[in-house]
């Protein structure tokens, strides 16, 4: 018998008991998303201000607005949109030290914020930001996989709640971002595509891709690094499709957020 | 007319007006702490989670027991516990740029974490604890002022957390820590003594006193400091009198958290 | 008309003022990488040692065998491969400062080593390699465009020459390379699907990718970043396309190399 | 019998046997100070120094005069004082690694030089200074306990030092020290308050204590640490009282440097 | 029999099994220099660059002109000319950890481009070059003693090309090095003299010098450092004498580069 | 009429007018020392401890035995002597930012710290001393040219005080010093050969030299550096006359200094 994914909870003890199907946390689907909420205003103090929860995972998303662009943009008449990622020490099941008492910052850090930071600029129109920059800091509380696309889908939340302040103070006339953006992470475990992976399930993929996508569609990352096995064109194209499906409803959440 | 402190709203809009009384933010008393919060668990990685919330100040409190110590006490049968404190870059009003970006830390940082490491040893019995170190994380998710007072308050519930589950679990037999520590801070403002300073005060204040006492009323540390005018024998006295009282209360917020 | 790509040198000069046809340099089509040469034992201090030049890109590639393995992996019977890439400062035409001399490493950098690193060990059996570590130090000489996938393709050879020579030492009875891999980069110039973008062409690309694949024609890595505009699945597929193509190229030079 | 503090020779032999009497260096009772000395242009390239020795301990201060002010400061019209601390690596017993070969400055470095900026500047009208600094650097040549304090009360000089020399130049028309300052440490050994711990006795106190205050009395810091056992309010009186005691020859023998 | 050098093939055998008489790699008398070959415009990236081979030792220079000056020389109407020094980590037979990845430049390195800066400045005029800086870069492909040496030698080859090319594009009228400076090492091995030292012969050396000479016999730097036993001032004499003749001929070297 | 150097108050007047002559400070003749004292045990905390004062230059030399060795020379029976230079903020007329401040040590510590170093390990037996390091702390109080030869000086005789009381103890038979070594800088200045440049000499000489001798008159560093002209064999030849009768007085002084 091949290994399936099902959620009725009849056959559940004997099928748990005979190793052949795989449950994943939250008892949900190949290709369900973890329960995903975005908590607005999580801290009173930044321009815009989200809190993000994928099953586990919690990324609280805090967006600055700066008067002043970085010394290549000066005189340009653009803007600047870039992100700041971290992870407090007890995210973890067991602590990870802190980037500052190390004195340096890890590259897995920089290669993550660097990807943050591309996302949100692919759709925020530089020139009619203006000479400003938005830094979107993004702090894992709490760490259970898939923390990075959290950060983009959360971070561009705040990034537009940050934009429409603009807009109601008057500084802007109307919003530059031109559409919305969302990630989220799919791969490959025991050979089966799956949406959303959580820690435990990262850790066995033979696969592991995020997708960066946005509202109207448009590809704006997909990235995909087999850990331990190749794979196929036919293994990509699958896992795109279920990554869509899942930044589809992403997207409606942010939409929920932004009209609330 | 001398300045006093108020609550009574009869006479509010008219004092407001002549300026001759100060009004504290959550309308209180000159003795009087801001509304306080001990949440439970906040996160379900770490060995004792506790969110601590003092008016707008909230902080973030979590104990990692570590099965090693120091290199100097080793073989020594005695344990340690020590202390990180860090702001998330949007806690302040203006965005405070990440010590690990910069690549070392700061000075105040490292005076806070010393502060909260030396209190919280003071009421737990090394030996006792064994050749194990507990690392206490407070990261401060918003500042409104006494951040290094409410991460002590947080922190030793945190640890008292992780302690009682040592001894839940069998490795320790009763928990070492001898009694609760708890702090606030105390200042005068405008020549009038106040318990409790948030932000606004604190930028004001001519004298700025944080204290730490235990259960039992043992003093642990006393540190009074004049920003702007000396202060006198008396007004040091005015201003433990004050702390000793908001303490009495912190603690017995610790108290109930640790029975729920 | 449409912008087309072609070499014919007939009707170069009036195509070349109507500014309706692009040239690449080397006069190559759209689907041709450029003069590719992988020059053995470039240097004669290291294990393996292969100097790669993809137009005018040149990268050192010199692997290095050490008798240990990272703490991680003590005593697990397992071993590692790991780069190190940088480029000399005037590998580029205005000079970049040391990284030494900044005193930390960028995130370019480590986004680019974590690459190299990654790609390797996807053909390597790390439990026939034994605990041993080779380091990959990868040193650009000159830049123009792809210096990333250059430094795969020439490391990959490098790495070859070192186990092999692990192999005729008798240390290991056979070289735990599975099979070669290798790697080259596609974009998206004016709409058009470029291979093998040179230093000009990347800069003004809407999409880069970079693809590593091995010589069975499995995905390793797949990387396509939206510059400036989203891309579609179509635009993906055509991308995928050129890059298997250009890749076995490639992997034709690695495979003469080691004959050689 | 109680413990009790003596000079006396006759009985000296039989007490130090019978370990009833405690003996202090420099056979001084409990409330004396070390003998001090503070000795004027130690070196000649400063605008003040001042070396001064407390018992065993020597700190060498020297005041440096710059006319600029930090960022914050700017256009304020207000000047700065501040201060470094150093020890030499063989001011100790054992040698200290320097913090420049460390590549950062400890928390125990940074908590002292900041205790000593605040200190001096409760003494300088800012204002007055107008638009310059003022930097004290203090390097302790050899260390017997009470660096800090020693540190405060020699630099408090050499500040003055300085600034009465941009009065005789003719820079100020009047110093902007309003009064000096000077500190001291006092501490708990044994149960038996003691002032200028030694570093002998300093490392077995139970409490430790710095206070600083101003000639006219004013107190500028207090702090009372609880090394192992809590204190009591009584027992914070009593530190105080021997310390006022000592601070007021301190700022003795800094009025007779100055007269010199 | 004592030690003497030879290079008749006719009793070598003999020789070499007599252990009475030491042969130099490259069958080379205790007066020769190695085999040296200068390659010009071995990047095409930098203003000047030259490939400097002696014997195994291969150092890449790489000169870039900056239209701008250190601070402190800021409007004095001079420019400035300064050199930086990097090995490769397989340079050497066993790999050498990056700077970049230790996060700081070594003492060795410093001294070196330290005196690669100071050598080159001798021979330039700093008022004639105006208010620009030439950064050369010398980065050591490969290591077999005499990388400062064969850097300044090679250095100041790419100087001149750069130089060369200011006059040509009408930047400067004439080139400002007002001659060729050229450095080679010499050392004493088992009590004999020896010009220019390879790895093996450096790290046996009792005495290791380095000389650094103008075109028309100008010493511009001279280091002589016992590694094991005090020289006379007869040795010095007799080093100086074989090193004035080796920077002779790399002169010519160097001449014949840049008429090429 | 040429420059000549007198010491004759008579006609000084005169010459100073006539700006024919060049007075030296101290009134001193081209081949004088400046006045030069070595103090000892100038700290009681350190195994050897010397202060020297050469003119207005002040070094305090402080003498460490550790009882390990660097890791390369562990199990090899022999020792190791190596040195730490620093200068205190106001060692010079302006103040020097601390190393420790800028995270890290500059070019200049580093090049001298190796100099020294070198010097010491040249007289002493490093099988003979056994498997323990002595760290030579040289911290410059005053600073008025030639630190890093008064630093060998001095650091000899602290090294010699630190060995003799290895001697007293037991732990060595006799001292592993097999002679005394001192240093002293030379110069050209106006083209005059002058000894022992103070700051203002050093800063306008065309050449500058150190010289490090033992004893029994063998070199031990030679190192001559032209800063604005190059020089003749024949000027080298007198600049290391004058040096090697300033560094016999330097050693008469640190005999002296032992026998005391």
């Amino acid at each position: 018998m091949k290994t399936r994914y099902m959620t009725s909870s009849v056959i559940l003890e004997r099928m748990r008991e005979s190793k052949e199907v795989i449950f994943r946390s939250n008892d949900r689907g190949a290709d369900a998303l973890r329960p995903t909420r975005l908590v607005r205003d999580f801290v009173a103090t930044a321009e815009g201000s989200v809190l993000i929860e994928v099953g586990n995972t919690r990324v609280l998303c805090n967006a600055t607005v700066e008067p002043t662009v970085p010394g290549w943009l000066r005189n340009s008449g653009k803007g600047w949109v870039t992100a700041e990622y971290s992870m407090l020490p007890r995210a973890t099941l067991t602590r990870t030290p802190r980037e500052s008492e190390r004195g340096k910052i890890g590259g897995r850090t920089h290669e993550i914020q660097r990807l943050i930071g591309r996302s949100l600029r692919s759709v925020v129109d530089l020139k009619a930001l203006g000479e400003r920059s938005i830094v979107l800091d993004c702090d894992v509380i709490q760490a259970d996989g898939g923390t990075r696309t959290a950060a983009i889908t959360g971070a561009c939340a705040a990034l537009a709640l940050a934009l429409n302040r603009l807009v109601k103070a008057g500084t802007l006339t109307k919003s530059p971002m031109r559409e919305l953006v969302a990630a989220t992470s799919v791969g490959i475990v025991d050979g089966q595509v799956l949406l959303d992976l959580a820690y435990e399930e990262d850790s066995q993929a033979e696969v592991d891709m995020n997708v960066v996508m946005t509202a109207s569609g448009g590809l704006v990352e997909t990235q995909a690094t087999a850990e331990k096995v190749p794979y196929s064109r036919a293994q990509l194209g699958e896992m795109l499709d279920l990554a869509e499906n899942g930044i589809r409803q992403l997207i409606q959440l942010q939409e929920e957020l932004l009209q609330g």
